[in-house]
């Protein structure tokens, strides 16, 4: 099956050249993601990625900028000239989110929301839609039909690991799921290593293999220092690691 | 640690005695409905649950009846005086689904969906929290505190099986799930064992198990001819089967 | 399916009438094991266990009195007048088990080991065949299969729990493989919930499900002093929680 | 961690350069082993693979050629100088086969028999040890402790998928394994994707990505007609697949 490639402001995902998505699991302040937007663009980083809202286990955790965050990400790629990526959790947070980012994230928790589904599949921007961490291939692919079934096609899967009884890593990073995704949906499929792992150590060879097994990209959580960030920190890079990575997976 | 019953309409969940709430998957007429409620009443049944969104893996699947199954259920809840638990997906439909049902169901797919926990938590209403299949116990508790932290505390916890390996049963009933949930969470913990297992012929011995483990309440699916139900056909009982359960499980 | 009831000296299994097994994870001494021998009897447990070979994760961990072990319980069953239950883990000890115990354990780790299971088959002694935590209960009914095969028929099936994602038990008691292994088995099934929940606090209500599911009986570990038990402390019974949990089952 | 390289036969593992493996599930006959033999040869296979005692979940299942089966192994690596391995299930089984191969393979299902491994152990010969379906990483690694501590540490970990809820791959290849397994146990580890999988047409995605993941090799079933296989066809090669893919991996 031919993938259907999709282009975000100026990127093609899914054209043949692997793309390399990196940011923030959370924007803290306007600082910070202003450092991490240099690094990434310097390094060859495509598309920035960052989180206003955030989907938190528990509701006394922090839950992200929101508004506030949605107004730096969209100063900062405009400084920058690199588009950005960012996760909406209900049909509320459509309509802001569309002024402020240039492609719309489906997170794990909300791949099963099909109304949220449904509203963006009205828009005509790009949607990553990130698999269930207890999904199947085929509802994931299903979940990617209430998109298009309202009239958008501009889906890029990401995978990001499922639940298994391993405890070594904090999901299993399907590897399967790259080939069977990109043949059977003809989407193209990104993988996210940091959250499939939950462990900076083992970061590089996920992603080599990834690519290997016919990834058409990379997202990975940077923070400029990690042992800091609000969220995620630990499977974080800095952004040391990150120009590493890059020349590696890039260069 | 003490379980805080919630009470639905006059029927009280989680104060010593188990309750049974029965109906089927989708509303998909009146007169069916109508003729579970007539059989449900008759047999001792509690509470009727009814789906007017039903989220389902397929966009080509039917969705539901809609607003129009929500009236009814207003109908038929009046006619019977038995209330009514339903199901929403949406922030949207909490509003015209607070008008037509007793209770509000959260189900398994958006138990993650932290919006909506939230937006719940600010009406008054009793939830019905369903465990989702891809859930630890608690990270299901940490979702009922979204409810709580908004200062909805009529909360009541169901298990409905989890994803596991196992191919004889569509889930795998957690059936620890039922204690932990009662002295960790301190909530009432009904369980469905008809989307649990998924098979009709050990639906018996399953909510049997469930009673004796503590459970606060059994919720199982009927239909009146299962084998043309529009959802779920394989696992609902039919009506005679809803009175041998009944004569069963209450006495 | 008619249940195919199994003698063990005495005691009936899967003739109606539920039997609590009981004992400590290893045999550690011969006078720890008279003195968990003397209570079970006295509160009405039907058959001691004892651990002389132990399938440990690690090989620096304890493995079992072996020989030594078997020799105690031949002498407290003597001199108690109970059956005993022990687990072989390799052909090489059926021979010395079968002299000085009346029921023969195939552990989780082993219910794949055809060899083994084969080796049994050509005994005429009862088996207790553990569920595999990693094996569907159509795997488990076919490892049956190879001992009826040889021509022994005297099995008996015990769940103990599976691996799943859930991380506030062990493993997860599986309640329907209670009804589906005798359903569809015919076979008599134990559940051990000390194994499958590795926690005492919910053994009570785990106990009580399974019985309501229809299990032919129990299987729980107990220990003199948990805390000091050389393996499986933790989810083992004292004396006194074992009196309290024989009282409610049995009486 | 350094790795500890394996030298089998002439072959060695874990030197930095990746071996292939290659050979029919079961071997039914000596011309289908020698045809297969002459094309792995051909194409730079390093080490021939076949069943000569096969576990089956059925008792009533092909079992293999058993001992005519090891004679036909050891009669074909002479005659085409290529180191061969087998896999053993039970203590009585090693003699005969240490005469005739060259690698002794511990199964998945055998990961945990701990008799088995320590016997291995007191031998010689290099051991390739499958990870159990439903094993843990760290378990993993505690088995291949059971062969060290004997005087064995010819070890190779062959990683082969575990079980989780997906449906569309017979197992989830972990692909995390590889690194974990290398980095944390210092042992040389192959991939075998055909397992994994149980699906011919990703198999060349599954192999690169191991391979880009750091896998000392890559162990496939090959079948001259894989219609007609004995047992596992529907994941073998044929030989024109096996040149196939040898070419994209070694070549």
């Amino acid at each position: 099956m031919e993938i259907r490639s999709v282009a975000v402001g100026g990127v093609v995902i899914g054209g043949g050249t692997p793309v390399l998505i990196a940011g923030p699991c959370a924007v803290e302040d306007e600082r910070m993601l202003r450092e991490v937007a240099r690094a990434a663009v310097d390094c060859g980083v495509s598309i920035l990625r960052g989180g206003a809202f955030k989907p938190r286990t528990s509701p006394y955790s922090f839950q992200g900028l929101g508004l506030e965050g949605l107004r730096i990400m969209d100063s900062v790629r405009r400084e920058y000239g690199i588009p950005v990526v960012s996760e909406v959790m209900s049909i509320e947070q459509i309509g802001p989110t569309l002024e402020c980012v240039d492609m719309i994230q489906v997170g794990a928790r909300n791949m099963h929301n099909f109304p949220l589904l449904s509203a963006l599949g009205r828009t005509d921007r790009p949607v990553l839609l990130k698999r269930g961490f207890m999904a199947t291939i085929e509802e994931w692919l299903m979940a990617a039909e209430y998109l298009v079934k309202e009239g958008n096609d501009r889906v890029v899967l990401c995978e990001r690991g499922i639940r298994t009884f391993e405890t070594w890593t904090r999901n299993t990073l399907d590897i399967s799921a790259v080939p069977l995704g990109r043949m059977l949906g003809g989407y193209p499929v990104l993988v996210d290593p940091s959250h499939a792992a939950g462990r900076r150590d083992i970061l590089e060879p996920l992603c080599l293999a990834s690519l290997a097994a016919g990834a058409d990209g990379i997202m990975v959580e940077v923070h400029p220092d990690p042992d800091k960030a609000l969220s995620d920190g630990g499977q974080s890079l800095d952004l040391d690691g990150l120009r590493r990575l890059a020349e590696k997976l890039l260069g």
